[in-house]
């Protein structure tokens, strides 16, 4: 049974897909909702790729998958190098396995176009996880900058939704952007931390504290009496930062993914949250908000590539830019010229 | 002596202004060039209002100035309410008075259209300042929200600039946002605190410190240990953040506003900030960098303000707006649609 996938969408396309290519796109979306890996794999290899063409054939896929996904918890899960991360959503995703639930496993790493990535995703990490059916793990995609990045791998959470898994885990690597980026597409986020006082501070300044549902101090187990001081004054910290929500009191944990201790603890946090925020009714407006600021800042990012591309700015862009460098030109000055070109070169 | 203010401009005017109105602004360009406080006075309330056709006449007045504007040192600073900045300005704008300088003091205050401001800049306030003939203190603008507020701010510098005050001071409340913004118009940014632990956190947590050029403790005088002990932890606290510049360490200094004791300090080292930065090449690059990403913030704002009056995207917005919201329309699908329309309308 193939889905009709091109026929449906009311979206505006600058090219017709040849009739091969809606057969390959209906068996992709019939292959996603069967839960099949090859068509999820291929699917998300559709929505990372940059040309144009592939970019409309994902445009119509996920049209067809979107009232199939949104059915799972989505969990950021944010730690430094060092502090065991992989180790943790192994432990974590074996335990989920094991009560029934189908893990996806994705990542935010804008580092990877140029480091190669120090979220690697592949089987060397998390092999116990990798070699399960219940688990797809996938890693960050390459390309482009941290917008681009997080955009792809928000399409590949609603596929892996859509492909039936119930926990998507969205993995980013503390550095403060990545983090905004993973919380701004995650129902909770938990911060992993080691139990030192520099990694506190780390957090502190990027701001990736503010963002936390939950503090898990992972590798407690090596010093015990460490870890009590770091979670009392991690507690001390988090009542002087805003709270995420007035509704909830984010919890300060310990565990030790290596011996597997303190995971279910961790699970049994996120379940309480994800309980009270749908009671408050926190749970469905967070992630509508999360769609329409998404939405918007595409919208955003494509106004501002239509306004570059535009004929009469271009001609004029350069020589207004550097007269505003020059300080010749104000800013205001500058701006409500170049809208005035655009505006004026629509009227035409 | 009337500059003609109409005639030079290249910029697209939607309507002339009147015979009369070429005259008045003539004349504020003439007055505001020649120092008269009425003329420079009346030129910011012009940039501050939200009439189109002021904001033509604005525009085509601030063409003239911007050639006579920029040749000042631009100081931001940045205290939470408590921190004695009012007294701190007016004892630096004082010194300042006293070595031959004009100084005028302008502040960005998001809240004031809310609260009525806890920046009032008023008589009632820097009483002997407010006095001066060589100063001039402008309240917050009161309307709008933080983008507005900090460019009316912007422009009133430039304006004070053209009519000769050779010192501009941006103060800011201590919110973190209002922070942002005046770092992002001055040369060099203050931030003052006060000598108790609780205030170093809150500025680590918003953000302010990995802004500041220097950090000066106030009221330093009333514990002398607290105060060497704050400047300590300070200091250990700014090496853990990236340095602003690695051509500058960041001083961390103690004054008595009050008792007018190491403001001449404070000062020296905002003339040692601009003469390493000019040295290195950065007080340009800085200037420039600040102007254009000023530019590019106005553009995006009014692309956006384009795209909600266009028709053909106003007809679909709402409707897709809830899709997005609940879940049948995947946000990337949705801005492309939105784009789509908006760029067919323009061919049609």
């Amino acid at each position: 049974m193939h889905h009709s996938v091109h026929q449906a969408p009311e979206m505006p396309h600058m090219h017709s897909p040849s009739v091969q290519e809606q057969q390959i796109d209906s068996a992709l979306v019939a292959g996603v909702l069967a839960g099949q890996r090859r068509a999820l794999a291929k699917t998300i290899t559709l929505i990372e790729s940059t040309r144009s063409d592939h970019r409309q054939r994902a445009d119509a896929v996920l049209e067809h998958l979107m009232p199939h996904a949104g059915q799972s918890i989505r969990v950021g899960i944010s730690g430094a190098p060092g502090v065991g991360k992989s180790t943790f959503i192994e432990a974590l995703g074996m335990d989920l396995i094991g009560m029934g639930h189908r893990v996806a496993v994705l990542a935010i790493d804008p580092s990877s176009s140029l480091t190669g990535g120090s979220i690697l995703g592949d089987k060397t990490r998390m092999e116990l996880l990798s070699q399960r059916m219940e688990a797809f793990i996938r890693p960050s995609p390459a390309r482009g900058a941290l917008g681009g990045v997080a955009q792809q791998t928000r399409e590949a959470m609603l596929v892996c939704e859509a492909a039936g898994f119930d926990v998507i885990i969205i993995e980013t690597v503390g550095v403060g952007q990545s983090e905004i980026a993973a919380a701004g597409m995650t129902d909770v986020f938990v911060v992993l931390q080691l139990p030192n006082a520099g990694d506190d501070l780390q957090a502190i300044k990027k701001g990736i504290l503010e963002l936390a549902d939950m503090v898990v101090y992972n590798k407690a187990d090596i010093d015990a009496r460490a870890a009590d001081l770091a979670c009392g004054q991690m507690r001390s910290a988090l009542h002087m930062l805003r709270p995420v929500s007035k509704h909830w009191s984010v919890p300060v944990l310990q565990t030790s993914a290596l011996s597997r201790t303190g995971i279910k603890a961790v699970w049994d946090a996120v379940l309480a949250h994800q309980a009270k925020m749908r009671e408050v009714g926190e749970f469905d407006a967070k992630r509508q908000r999360q769609a329409l600021s998404w939405m918007w800042a595409l919208v955003e990012q494509g106004l501002k590539a239509q306004f570059q591309a535009n004929a009469a700015v271009a001609q004029t862009l350069n020589a207004t830019l550097e007269r505003v460098a020059n300080g010749s030109l104000s800013p205001t000055t500058a701006a409500s010229y170049l809208l005035g070109c655009l505006q004026k070169s629509k009227t035409d």
